[in-house]
């Protein structure tokens, strides 16, 4: 830890992991989401023991929960991401994946929210755009985050990025999220680490660095 | 309405209530708010109008959730509002008012969503901040709002503030929203009146403008 | 001041004025503006007082400086205020009161900003709003800040307000805030001061407090 | 163009290029940033050629500019980053690049903004993240934006992923994007252009479909 101007400023992985000033993010660990993923299940299983070192250590904690407005009521850009995802040209024929208070909606009931954790609902692929995250991490005046989930390459990726430029310091769990492919991984992996700004360490490293010494 | 620079900029009550550049925001009608106001149940009657209308002229219709965050996860902003509003020194003694999930935290029963509306959860008094509001109105192409509920001085009015810097024309339907006191109603209405960009008009008023001719 | 759940909750004034957790902001004091409401030049030297304040005792100090957007790139919401407050239905007779760079634009030379003080350019009245100053503010741990300037019902308010629901702690400097009329005044302060949220103290309490013990 | 809701949605880059509803967003041509490039010169000329053909369209132009805070006024994030972009464990020995109002912060005179032309001036790598930029394109009914600059890998990639979610539609000019090494190039564009959603072309294309037919 370097202090300097009269704040803390973290320089390796242990000067993040402290409850004071971190939070743990689960990313889109839902029903509808996990089984797209090969891995899924390995990934609810590293998140799993995240969050027993969270609630074990007093990290405040964050779901995240995606979604998808109904057609009616959905504007240009989310047609058009359905008509390209869903490879038509015909936005009366895409359907949202889920809608809010659907089954596959929910978070998978293995790592499902306990009192005093909160869910943050979203239709935007980074965690921090149009939520109150980045207000509520702020009113705890907490500046890091360990992240974790489904999928890197879709969410994870800008939800990081965004993070760095709200001038938080992210610290990806990299065998807990979950990617489509080998290739995709590769690409975010190598464009999320190449200025040295993101922590990237594997959910040994950072279980160990989150328990108490 | 009058057209400038290939745009299109309302100035009277019937240039806005159009379905393709208006939303209806229903804000904060829950079991837990309602009750508080005197008037509440004559505001449960005039959203419900409000509510009919747009469902017939096919508006985007917004519903507001308030809910408080647990204190344990909550920061010093809030904690600060809990201890005043509830009048102790001992943050640890404030409870929050309700949680996520909770009975008085749903929408009255008369005035529940339908399939195709949607639900904005948030911690804050704007229904702007920290919400995919603003995103999922411009997304859509609307640029304007008609906003009932209550309460006008604690949130309605930031609402209306915040709409007015993010360029929305908001429409207050001014009997559809609920306060406290006749006092907290007068000032707040003198201050959202003042600079004249605020339309506002009784409920009549705004059922007739939004009814086809 | 009040330790919960792992932080410092301000109660009383001395509690906020300290440089580690506050920030002064300097609201619009613009050669454009201030000679619009009569009190003017009091309003300046009583800011110049706090900008002394907060110098000699290592505060973080941020100006606020407005401008309009030239009216062939503005939209619809900026047009709209235009015609209203220059009181004209036509969009292309309507002027923008002054554009960055020009010299109305330029904040007075009593209070020019030094050497580490950041300046906010702006085109919302919230200065929070389309702007890095919460982004600034929390990556330096502050969660209060000293506002003063012009004008108290234009932009001050809506800056306290919109504060508030980003979870910081305001304090309004009573004689150091403009107003064009009386009235205008006290509608607003009524509005800001009904929750008991935000802190309203004349400058020579808030200097008081500035001043180390 | 489809239609669909009342809306029109762009699926063709000849759907996008139209002054109707997308701007030019020249990012961070700046004298200090400029030779950081290899091919700088070459991207100031492309850009020179997209800003000719966007006067002469009569689209909304808007240009980014990046500075520093000074270090007495930053943050824990600000002062990380520049600890690991200057490689040293000392804060106090890091410096701003540049701070606003000094000449490497000013825009390449090549390119130098017209009157009618607005710059943002940022502290993130996003230029829609703590700006106004998202809020003048809204009011102004843009929702499509075509970009070019320096340097993709480290602020365009995040600001066209911001303007994902923010449901814009971005047009990336491939050749007039510059980047300091082939490799993070490469990521980059993989990362981007994954998902199908951003269009990406030459200047060339870009050029041919901004032209008036």
């Amino acid at each position: 830890m370097t202090e300097a101007y009269g704040l803390s400023i973290p320089n390796q992985l242990v000067d993040v992991c402290k409850p004071a000033r971190c939070a743990l993010i689960v990313y889109d660990m839902q029903v509808g989401i996990v089984p797209q993923i090969s891995a899924g299940r390995e990934i609810v299983v590293l998140c799993r023991r995240l969050l027993e070192a969270a609630r074990a250590g007093g990290y405040r904690i964050f779901f995240t929960r995606h979604f998808f407005l109904p057609n009616n009521i959905a504007g240009v850009g989310q047609l058009r991401r359905a008509m390209v995802w869903q490879r038509t040209n015909k936005p009366e024929e895409t359907k949202p994946f889920f809608l809010q208070g659907s089954p596959p909606w929910e978070i998978v009931p293995e790592l499902a929210p306990r009192e005093g954790e909160v869910v943050i609902d979203k239709i935007t692929m980074s965690a921090f755009e149009g939520t109150f995250l980045n207000l509520a991490m702020r009113d705890a005046h907490l500046d890091c985050f360990i992240i974790a989930g489904i999928a890197l390459e879709v969410g994870i990726g800008p939800t990081v990025r965004q993070g760095l430029d709200l001038n938080l310091c992210p610290v990806l769990v990299t065998d807990a999220c979950g990617s489509k492919t080998a290739d995709a991984r590769e690409h975010t992996m190598a464009t999320l680490t190449e200025t040295g700004e993101v922590f990237a360490f594997s959910s040994a490293e950072v279980l160990s660095a989150m328990s108490p010494h």
